[in-house]
This record gives structure tokens, C-alpha cells and sequence, in this order.
């Protein structure tokens, strides 16, 4: 794609995977034929490289938080090549590596957005999400279109950079697993010495042991699953705990200054209250669904312990995770796939079959010349 | 009573009113004589002058949370006069006023106990409760009985200091209603200018907003009844919200920085944690039994929000409680009785009618003589 070629004065032609309504009775993804709105004057248009497969994709095109708009294209794991940079961008420029995470706009006038946490933008609709969201700047758009495509025009506020250390084709999945998890782990002041365990060792999971292995942390991981014991230990968790085994639940009670708990889908809470030690905290993050049932709260008190949750992280804190895990030279556990094979991969993440996070190869789009129509 | 007559290798008469039964079916705390064993070396006798009268007094005498061993004689806000120091007493003297509060004794070599943290005391029976407690020291002794009674012994470690200038009629709530807010209010870090909610505007309530507002933060009384309203304001509340008053609930969404819950009884806990600020917690005390409804764990996430729990507070912490209130001139707001009143007095705390605090005048056990036998 040559940027001289760009009229950023029209509508930008886009090749994209998505679902044109609920994937409900053997619906698959199927490619499609969009339209992004040219680049503002703060705005970068995105060739997009790779772009990592979260949960959430699953989730939202299946309507399962009964809030997706439809055609749904998902994506917001992504990386790529800036192709255009509007005249007020001043951070980047065309060629740059970059990455987009779960949000690319705010109102940026709002106290969370000010403090740097704009996915906590009190604008009616939130921030703008990288898909499936609200464009704050107009409201009378909404439906954003994410990675599952071979471009993105995003607001350079919104862009992050690539460490130059960082393999780009493995780096995808720190945009969103890693930034959800780094993020609780950062607020809840882990340390040098504490106990840490994350449960759930998916895509979440397995890089939220290698940052809290990092930030000095004692880490357990805490798996439904036997065969992934193994695997846990690989990744470099120093414990490891199958959840069904009532003998290592029962020896590891009131042990553990955090939990972290990755689970998608309705789980047990109760159990893993269990095992914090007085005065420490349990986050959840990525499960918009109840827990299966309701937390005990007299075990709560009792120790004075603490149920929480935390959702993704700000823009900042997103650099500062990519930066961080530059610097330990952390990278996730990627599998790569081509775009045809996106609906073969939904089902082997929803059979929990992912080792342990699956990166398109947006090359595969087949389709990188983008054309002005 | 006069010390020289104390012999201190007998047991020790004791008079006091408790429940020989579960308190159903119109049945009543009655008068009931006891014994205590005679004070060990490391012990105190005190002769008791005050006892506050706390709402777990009356579910444990009702047998709420299916523990409570029979006879029950409550009470664990407890003022009295030092009467006899066992040889190896260092911090007390005959003559001494103290209090005791919600425990007499726990393991002393468990990582809670060495940490000043005795609420958590990893005895498999917990700590030494005043009442209703086993006897870490003796694994085969149990049921000890409280403060409504003429005397009690007590491990000086157990044994408070009262400040000289707080008003010993009045100052016995501190030991628990207090220590159980302020234990809360200071491990979340409460500040100068944080705005705080203390809900439900009770025994506890009434003194934390009191405490909260001794910190520095803004704070706002929450409570179901309109007619408490004017009351909230009087014991230094800036701002009321009557819960179900839906007007003010909205106004105050995503307000508070902490919220601090002391209502007894199961609660909808869901319409407090909108009111957290993002990143903010909301913390239950004294409620030994579930949430109405389960918490929604999506509107915690969605916000970084916690919700937690505390239980008391430490020999240390009560200790500092009390230092507090001296220092700040905070004392409980009191209604004495009689001991012969106190049936009377748990039907008004059911019906929410006391303001704040009953104290029972143990002098009106109309028996201050021990007796040796």
C-alpha cells in the first residue's frame, strides 16, 4: 500500500471478517465488504499486520452480553504499519509498528479520562471500543468495526507503540490478556514476595503468570485441568493447583495476598475466597456473567477479605505493559492461524483447546491493497 | 468490694443475666448465678461498672447464627474497675479503670496473634470471645459468659486502657461498635477529604460517622428511615441520603470513595455499589448472613470496584480506637438502663428505636459484693 495513493477525503474500502448477526445454529464468521470513515486530522490510518483472538470476540459475536450490534466485525488485539497520519498527529508516522487495543476514542474531558483511565469514560455510551462500540466524537454513529480487518483509522491518543524488541507477531495479545491482567495486579500493589494465584490459564491466564512472575511475585496457578499442569509449570507458574482436587484446594486455604481469576464463563467463587489470606483480595476480570452462585460474604468478613473486579486498563497503562513487558521480555504463548480459519478457532476456544492465544495473520485477508471508492 | 478479701484459689461468685435457652416464644434474659474461675498469674478481676449493648448481643442470644451456646450471658463493651492484679499483671493496678471488648484471650503464637491481628486468631476455635467463646488456654473449657455480670476475668493482654478524659458512662460502646468502624475506616485508608457513606445509622453507624469525620472525610449518613434524617445531621453528618428516596440514590451515583456498611440484618447490597466511585470499595460489617441478592459482579468490574468485608478489630486497633476518640473528643451517644430493663431494651433495638447505644448501670445488678464460696 503506497500512502501517496491515500485521498483521505473519501471512504475507505476494507476487507473484513465479522458476523452479520448472532452466531447461533452453525452461523460462522464469513468475509465482508466495508467502509471507514477517512482520517481525521488526529487520526492514523492502521494497515493492519496481526490482530489476536480474545474470549470477548466470542462472546460478542454470539450475543451473549445481549448488547451486540450487528454486522459485527471483532478485533481489538491489533497490530500494524501506520499508512497515513493526519497533519495534527505528532507521535507517529507512516511506518511506525503499532498497536490498538480495546478503545480508540474517549471523550477526554470526563475525570476518568483525565486521570488516564478512559475505560471509565463517564460519557453515556463509554469510551468508544475498538468494535462493537458508541463513537463518542459523534453520536449519531455507532457500530466501530475492529481488527478482523486489513485497516483501522484510529485517533493517535488511541495508538500505542511497539517496542522494537518485541516480536510483532506474538505481541498482539498484550493489547487486551495483557493489560487486563497487568492492570489489578498493578493497583492491587503486587510485590516482590507475595503469594499470587491466577486462575484460569487461557489466554488471560498464561501471560498474567509470566507479569506477576516478573513483578516478583510467589505464582500458583489454580487450572480446572490435569493436562495443564504440565503446561503451567512451563510458562514459569512456581505452583500449581487442579482445581477439582479437594486436597490441594483444602492445603493451599487462607495462603494466597491476591487471586486473580480469569475465568469467561459462570464459575464458583466460593472456593477460591477460601484460599486468601486475611485481608487480601480476589479480582475477576472478563466475565460479564453472574458467578454460579452468590459470594459468601460471612467468608468475606470473617477475614476481612475482599471481592473485586477490574475491566482492561487505560491507554497509559496499556504502554506501560507493552513497555514492561519489553523490558522482562515477556511475550505471549501464540498460535498462529489464517482468517479462514477463524471459526475453527472459536470452537477450540470455547473447548478450551488454545495453548494459548490464537494471532491472525491478517496477510491472509488477502487483500492488503487498499482502494478509495 | 475490697481486694484484701478476694481469695483468689476459689471460684468466684458472679452475678448476671442471661438466657438459659434460645430467647424464642416470649422467653426472657433472666438473673442467674455463676462462677468464674479464680484469676491466673497473667490475669485481672475486674469489677464491672458499664456494658454497652450490641446487636450481636441479641442474635446470639436468639440463636441467629446457630452457634450459641446456652446458658449465653452477652456483653462485650465492658468498663470496670481493676479489683485484683495476679502477680505477673505489669500494666494494670488495683483501683485501674479498663474495658474489655469482643475477646479475652487467643493462641498468642499463630501469625494473626503475632501480628496484633486476634480477631483472626488461627486457634481452630478462633480467639477467646467474651462470651459464647472456648478457652484457647483449655481445649476442654468452653462458654465463657460476658459483661452482663458483676465481674469478669480477663489475660491482661485483653485488658484496655480507658482514656482518663472520655466519660466512663458513656465510653463502653468504643469497645466493639467502635473498634469494628474504625478498624474498617482506617486499613481502607480513609483521608482527609474523602467522601465516605456510613449506611445504616445505628449503634455502629453513629459512632463511624463520628470516626469518619474525625479523618477528615466528607461524610454522608445513609439511612432507610426519614425520621433519622435530622439525627444524622446532629451526630455531624454533612450530607443524609434516605435510601429509598430514589431521587438522592441517583444523585449520588459513582460518589463515594468508601462505603461503609453496618446494617444487621440481609440487605440489597446491589443499589450501594452504584453509588462507589471506579476503583472505590464498600465494606460490610456485622452482617452474619447473606446479601438479599447475590452482588453483581458486573457492575463491580465495570468500575474496578470492591466489595469487601471486616470483623472487629485487634487488641491494638481497640486500644487505638480509644486513644482516638479520647483525642478527639468522640464519644457514643447513650441511653443507660438497668440491667432489668434489657428485654425491653432488645425489643426497642429490633424495632430500630434506640438512639444510639444502650448502656446497662451494672450497679443495678444490685449485687457488687463478690462473694468467695
Amino acid at each position: 500500500m503506497g500512502t501517496s495513493t491515500i485521498d483521505i477525503t473519501e471512504k475507505i474500502a476494507t476487507k473484513a471478517y465479522g458476523a452479520s448477526g448472532a452466531l447461533i445454529g452453525g452461523e460462522t464468521l464469513k468475509p465482508m465488504d466495508l467502509e471507514r470513515d477517512a482520517p481525521q486530522a488526529d487520526e492514523v490510518l492502521i494497515e493492519t499486520l496481526y490482530c489476536g483472538v480474545c474470549h470477548s470476540d466470542v462472546h460478542q459475536v454470539e450475543n451473549d452480553w445481549q448488547n451486540t450490534l450487528y454486522p459485527c466485525v471483532p478485533g481489538h488485539e491489533v497490530i500494524g504499519r501506520i499508512a497515513y497520519a493526519g497533519p495534527n498527529v505528532t507521535k507517529f508516522k507512516v511506518g511506525d509498528i503499532v498497536g490498538v487495543g480495546c478503545m480508540i476514542d474517549s471523550c477526554q474531558h470526563c475525570s476518568a479520562c483525565k486521570e488516564g483511565e478512559e475505560q471509565f469514560c463517564e460519557h453515556p455510551h463509554g469510551p468508544t471500543m475498538t468494535y462493537n462500540g458508541y463513537f463518542v466524537a459523534d453520536e449519531t454513529k455507532y457500530n466501530t468495526f475492529g481488527g478482523y480487518s486489513n485497516n483501522l483509522v484510529v485517533k493517535e491518543k488511541f495508538v500505542l507503540r511497539i517496542p522494537d524488541t518485541l516480536d510483532i507477531s506474538k505481541v498482539a495479545p498484550i493489547l487486551c490478556a495483557g493489560v487486563t491482567t497487568y492492570s489489578p495486579l498493578k493497583h492491587w500493589n503486587i510485590k516482590a514476595g507475595d503469594k499470587v494465584a491466577i486462575v484460569g490459564i487461557g489466554g488471560l491466564g498464561h501471560i498474567a503468570i509470566k507479569i506477576a512472575k516478573a513483578l516478583g511475585a510467589e505464582v500458583t496457578a489454580i487450572t480446572t485441568k490435569e493436562e495443564k499442569r504440565q503446561a503451567a509449570l512451563e510458562l514459569g507458574a512456581h505452583n500449581v493447583i487442579v482445581s477439582e482436587n479437594e486436597e490441594e484446594m483444602t492445603k493451599y486455604q487462607k495462603y494466597f495476598n491476591f487471586i486473580l481469576i480469569t475465568i469467561p464463563d459462570p464459575f464458583e467463587i466460593n472456593p477460591y475466597i477460601l484460599l486468601l489470606r486475611r485481608r487480601s483480595s480476589l479480582v475477576t476480570v472478563g466475565l460479564l456473567a453472574p458467578y454460579k452462585a452468590p459470594v459468601n460474604n460471612m467468608m468475606v468478613a470473617s477475614q476481612a477479605r475482599s471481592v473485586g473486579g477490574s475491566m482492561i486498563g487505560g491507554i497509559a497503562e496499556t504502554q506501560e505493559v507493552l513497555d514492561f513487558c519489553a523490558e522482562h521480555n515477556i511475550l505471549p504463548d501464540v498460535e498462529m492461524i489464517n482468517i479462514e480459519d477463524i471459526n475453527h478457532a472459536y470452537q477450540k476456544m470455547k473447548d478450551e483447546e488454545v495453548r494459548f492465544r490464537y494471532v491472525i495473520n491478517l496477510a491472509t485477508l488477502n487483500n492488503n491493497e487498499l482502494t478509495n471508492k
